[in-house]
């Protein structure tokens, strides 16, 4: 029995070291590995599973709002990239660059995409001509790459996968609806799918995306009470069409310039699932992200009718369109429970010799640990009831989480106590001007992380420099 | 009408030049558009629709086979390309090579990855220790970057999109029939689901993958008469191993190398399937991977109750699986045909006032044109048996046009004959030297594209020296 705790006694606690206790989640589930390029990473088997779960969904819900995808080059010559100079400002610390082809040097170095705006662009300017190529709703999955100094597993790397939607319509009415509407399709994305309320808002002027004219953004709160930036949309009015010449022949016969999007999900949603639901036993994955839902663990396996018995409850799981697998190795039950737990697959289900000659068996939830003894027939059923509550569960225990953590600040002194004693949201009021921000950063190490589109008085003084307030913000300190 | 045949008469017919009209297809479908990225293209919605109805159609058999999904870095630190001699002079001349990250020069430049055997095996050093921990069959869908000096859309390109499949095994056994296990994969799909017949053979020496053991092709062949090399599979045996160091503790406790597989799969299909099945129309797909199945056309769409009635076919062929879509736009019917086939949607269904009142519709297949009158009740069913019908008589077809372009020659001065007069695979025997195939390659400008797992005697002489020969070859112009 202590053998097969060896995979959760190897595990830092949370409490005791949150970011080791992270790092020790990520390597132990098997998500990642390291490797010999500094600053990438491996994303194995049971890492990249969760990503093709998030990718169908996304990309399922995406289309379901007129989204067709596309593939454009991986590389942006530099006189392309330069186009636009708040983009190129953002970057150009942070990109890696292309200087050598073959046996050859380039004669202008090329830059790996970090985001591609500037390639979108530059396509759309020979794409679209009349009102009648508009709108333009494309996506892509790729990987980008940022030049970071200081990288963690998912939330920081120098390679990263994502999807970024670039899109191009005939009005600003109908960027700015599309820039909404592609927040929102985040945002019920991580509370249906992920199980991870979110916060929807805008960003201020200091914080939004280098080039757009405003950045909305999904916020959602971690367990150690730290922000993660989820999901953003850009709406980028005429300022790119601008730069790179996009423009079309309206309906009036006048030549016009285009509105522009774009919004983007990441990796980076791995860490958000394991930093919002994990625990000291490891990853605790929600249903509908998990590759695999069930797993169906023998007890006494060598003993006659046991493995069999195991196999047709897999089976059945199975044809009833529920993610099961049988764990039949040679391992001891217990050393499979703890690596079931470690793994964060939602449910098992314990068969052995005893439970078959009472013809039920016992399913185990993962993020509760609650048993449930359940008739062998109908077990397809009991397993989805149960899994369908956990997913729910998991929801409403992260929201509470996140609501126990997000404090009310009325003045300024009230501010800096909770910033002190607590970690988490803080709500408090804002002037509106950047040297409050700054000021707050540099005091008290948090960052506005979005205006929140549901407003609220909870003062009529700026939280810093205490004049006229009328922006109610979340501050807090953020991955 | 001769409005509505404008964008037919655009395109180059193939018999004039096959070059052309490729490229014509290739823009006219909107399959691609050129950049300022030179030779790296964009794959429009057309044609990456494709590509994810090939993705997941692979995908399925892969996983299908015990493959798990990973995803590796884009770049490979120059030591680590060094280790396996072979491989980094085959891919030395065409790599590109990051020098700077951020601000700052790299210490050690990185090349973006061409092929990710070097990485792969560094990984597997890592994780592979005992017999318990193999096989792994992993797979990755990414892109790739090869510095090519000319380069067409889908065939050859500077970056293209693939999959790459690295597998590590216990036996040499093992590798092997994994080896061969992925070129059947690929095989049956291309035969099954792009109805492009192919030749599955070894490649020879000279053209084999750099540092593999034994490189496995499927050929296939174009309209024009030219091989393409379609999937490729390679069994390394343990030369990775060695030069990377994976080694593992067998079961009798004795420490041994493991041994390697890898196998790809590129978006030079879609230029395969333009070839293949394409004619001075555009685009004809097959219905398996036609994005869109069924084109639903109205006549005299002003007419009351004609939209209404297309728009109710559209739901029935959706209802019934069938990937329908509905022109409603204002263009003229001829204009929707011409785009139809310019498009090679698989099917198009004619419905208008008449045909109403007879209670049919007419169902037009794309490949040959052939008309059939269906009624409207079960035009589901009718179209499902003629996609079905259209898909198999479209890999006859092919079947038939390669049969009729392979040539037996048996001796040398019929292969010269053949190679002078003809276009088309040649078959003919080989004594089995390099000498003779680089002879051949600089006489005839032909490579030898596989030794084909069903082998004939043709004659008892080498086409090339007249030595004895016991293998016969396929040789052949490729892309």
């Amino acid at each position: 029995m202590a053998k097969d705790k060896k995979l959760v006694e190897q595990i830092t606690s949370m409490e005791e070291d949150f970011a080791q206790w992270y790092t020790d989640v990520v390597k132990k589930a098997e998500l990642i590995d390291y490797t010999s390029v500094k600053g990438c990473m491996v994303i194995k088997p049971a890492g990249y599973a969760i990503w093709e779960n998030i990718q169908a969904e996304l990309d399922r819900r995406f289309k379901e709002t007129g989204v067709e995808n596309v593939y454009l080059p991986l590389f942006i010559p530099e006189n392309l990239l330069k186009k636009e100079s708040e983009l190129v400002e953002g970057f150009a610390p942070e990109v890696a660059w292309v200087t050598q082809g073959g046996l050859e040097p380039l004669q202008e170095r090329l830059c790996v995409r970090p985001t591609s705006e500037t390639l979108f662009s530059d396509f759309y300017k020979n794409d679209v001509h009349s009102y009648r190529d508009l709108p333009k709703v494309y996506n892509q999955w790729c990987s980008v790459v940022r030049w970071e100094k200081t990288t963690r597993p998912f939330l920081r790397s120098r390679e990263f996968l994502w999807q970024e939607g670039h899109t191009v319509h005939a009005t600003a009415e109908e960027a700015q609806e599309r820039t909404e509407m592609m927040l929102n399709v985040y945002a019920d994305f991580c509370e249906q799918f992920l199980a991870i309320p979110v916060v929807r808002g805008r960003k201020t002027d200091k914080e939004k995306f280098a080039g757009a004219e405003a950045t909305y953004t999904i916020e959602s709160l971690m367990h150690d009470g730290q922000a993660l930036q989820s999901g953003t949309s850009h709406n980028f009015g005429d300022k790119f069409a601008r730069a790179y010449e996009i423009q079309f022949t309206d309906k009036d016969n006048t030549l016009k310039y285009a509105y522009q999007t774009s919004w983007g999900m990441t990796t980076r949603m791995i860490g958000a699932i394991i930093m919002v639901h994990g625990d000291n036993s490891g990853l605790v994955l929600p249903p509908k992200v998990a590759p695999v839902q069930v797993m169906v663990i023998p007890i006494q396996q060598k003993k006659e009718g046991v493995l069999e018995c195991a196999s047709g409850i897999n089976d059945a799981l199975k044809a009833a369109g529920i993610r099961a697998k049988l764990d039949d190795t040679d391992k001891s039950p217990g050393w499979k429970f703890a690596e079931q737990e470690m793994r964060g697959v939602p449910l098992r289900i314990e068969i052995g010799p005893k439970d078959i000659e009472n013809g039920t068996a016992v399913i185990v939830r993962r993020d509760n640990r609650e048993k449930e003894i359940v008739p062998i027939d109908g077990l397809a059923e009991a397993a989805r009831r149960i899994l369908d509550q956990e997913q729910a569960d998991m929801f409403e225990r992260a929201k509470a989480h996140r609501d126990a953590h997000t404090y009310d600040a009325h003045s300024p002194e009230e501010f800096e106590q909770i910033i002190g004693e607590k970690s988490g949201f803080v709500r408090a009021m804002w002037c509106g001007s950047r040297e409050c921000e700054d000021a707050v950063k540099e005091k008290y190490g948090v960052t506005s992380r979005c205006i929140p589109f549901v407003q609220e008085d909870l003062s009529d003084k700026c939280v810093c420099c205490g004049k006229e307030a009328k922006k109610l913000v979340y501050w807090g300190k953020a991955y």
